[in-house]
């Protein structure tokens, strides 16, 4: 489509996906979710609506080589590489302000490289439309409809139906009322039930030109940091000063640092399957469980093992009389988490880099 | 010691300690209580009271040379191999018979190649008392004072206190009233309390011409096949004459076949500290527990983690969140097994029999 431009943002750690996402192979890198892996899912995805050409990339630059191997027809110039992570509205002023320069037009698809995405034609014609809305000047947030009242996602509490022109009557297009950080569960319930609340989902549709103009008026200090880096001539001069910039940028996100400050929002109903895939816990989501309740990658032999995610490759995995386990296995390290702990995964790759365990990480 | 010799039972497949335990290598070669394997540990033991020429060892041919490479003193004829296991009776029987054509006088230490013992001086102190007995006639079995009321052992009931001529009347050796299976706990802590039960630790004492006597007398069937073997001449024709006999014999041990049918045997009251190592649990009681009751082998990363059997060694272990599990990792395996469920650790080794997993054996 003219103009049109996917951003992916592949600068997570995968830290909770600890031991198989590492630091120089994080979750994105790796076949979660499938055969390939989640920033090749991603790419795929994106296939028919838009070209490889017009496919960008923004990650550390100690993902450099990853990236490159597992997508060999992205072009060189379009893997946009941070010297270190500084959050989301960082990584996407950047990414503007490269995309500014090949095309002022240009609009914006700023999609996570590891997400799950389950139904891609609904998920292009979902992007068609929010990229309607875009061209006049929105920004577009992509509001999952919930299916459960799950506590680990932000939520956008809709407002008015918006009509844009060129969308079908029956679209769902509205304005944002609100953002709202990770509801407790009693929240999420009533979120579910009301029908006005969508699932936060980080991915952002919008013009080049009007995502620079909303980091100008909310976020000038950025704004200067990426006049500053468009101005520099050079790629080892330009290096440096994005290396500088950066050092002095705030670590925020686009949503905490534009997009709930903006009056110019419009959150698209997206009714497609999608999962964060934040945590060993959503395996359980997108892969089918046995009989007794367990999800099993790998060699394993079990007795009286129940409601385990059970990941191993090399290695068998043996279980007896255990219930409600994850277990995940690497040559380095085997990772024994209860299914309640999912999230403090995170805490072990904190707790390696303390004790001098590095090596594992 | 004249005519002492010791006969080591390592027929043993360590099955509760798989994946550590493997066919090859079973339990008695590992070093699972210090840096010595169990064979090693028991070998060495008895150094001081009987010198390496005089101790033998009974074995699957398969272990010959697992047996050869760590106990390189071992003499070559002393490595009795079993064509297949056939239990302690077989295999004490067939030692007997080849140390019978040694020295008609030798009296037989027989001990087991996989348990712990503590205190090596009492250890050997009991040995040379209960020898006096054995010298006597007497058929003489090591009781364990029990220190708790453990369920996992068989226990011996003593009767009336035995004089033996040369031994100190302080010195504890009963007759034997009845051997009694492993208890229920109600009965494991009767048996504590009422001071005249000893655990069966399966260490026997006799002299060849002994033992001879009583498997004549009881187990009529295999004192018939160990003639034949002892009149077989030639090493190969030997074999097959073994071969032969085995496949027709009972697989029992000699407390059911010998031990518990004879009117002459004696208990000698031992005051070492014994382990049977029966099981991943025993770590706990070789190994000391840190201060949230974890026993960590190998390099290992936790939170809030407690009363776990950690066993590593190359791999990281990594957990979170979890209680009472047993873990333990090879190259080729990780066992994740609940504590209360040790020793069904040998039905994974069934189950990988069984679903074509033999490789993991």
């Amino acid at each position: 489509m003219d103009n049109l431009v996917a951003v992916i943002m592949a600068g997570g750690k995968g830290e909770r996906f600890w031991p198989r996402s590492r630091g120089l192979y994080p979750k994105q890198l790796l076949p979660i979710t499938g055969r390939r892996t989640m920033i090749q899912e991603t790419a795929k995805r994106m296939n028919p609506l838009i070209s490889s050409d017009d496919i960008f990339v923004v990650a550390g630059e100690e993902l450099a080589g990853g990236i490159g191997e597992q997508l060999p027809e992205l072009r060189r110039g379009n893997l946009i590489l941070e010297p270190f992570g500084k959050n989301t509205a960082a990584a996407i002023g950047l990414a503007a302000i490269v995309i500014e320069k090949i095309n002022k037009k240009a609009i914006m698809v700023v999609l996570a490289a590891d997400h799950l995405i389950g139904e891609k034609r609904k998920f292009l014609r979902t992007i068609s439309m929010a990229t309607k809305a875009a061209k006049e000047g929105k920004l577009v947030t992509l509001g999952i409809q919930p299916t459960r009242p799950e506590t680990g996602y932000g939520y956008i509490e809709s407002g008015k139906k918006l009509q844009i022109s060129g969308v079908r009557k029956e679209a769902e297009i509205y304005a944002v009322k609100r953002f709202v950080e990770k509801p407790d569960e009693a929240g999420a319930k009533k979120y579910l039930q009301s029908g006005k609340y969508f699932w936060n989902s980080g991915m952002f549709i919008w013009k080049v030109e009007s995502i620079l103009g909303a980091i100008e008026e909310h976020m000038p200090e950025l704004h200067r940091g990426l006049k500053k880096i468009s101005a520099a001539r050079g790629v080892s001069h330009k290096k440096e000063v994005i290396k500088k910039v950066y050092k002095k940028l705030e670590n925020i996100s686009i949503d905490y640092g534009i997009v709930e400050k903006s009056k110019n929002i419009a959150v698209v109903k997206a009714d497609f399957h999608w999962d964060d895939v934040g945590s060993w816990l959503s395996m359980e989501r997108i892969h089918k469980k046995n009989k007794d309740g367990n999800i099993i990658q790998g060699k394993f032999v079990g007795i009286d093992t129940s409601q385990c995610i059970l990941i191993g490759k090399e290695q068998l995995i043996a279980t007896v009389g255990v219930s409600g386990l994850i277990v995940v296995t690497t040559p380095q390290a085997v990772l024994i988490c209860s299914r309640d702990r999912a999230q403090d995964v995170k805490k072990i790759v904190g707790k390696l880099a303390d004790d001098g365990l590095k090596k594992y990480l």
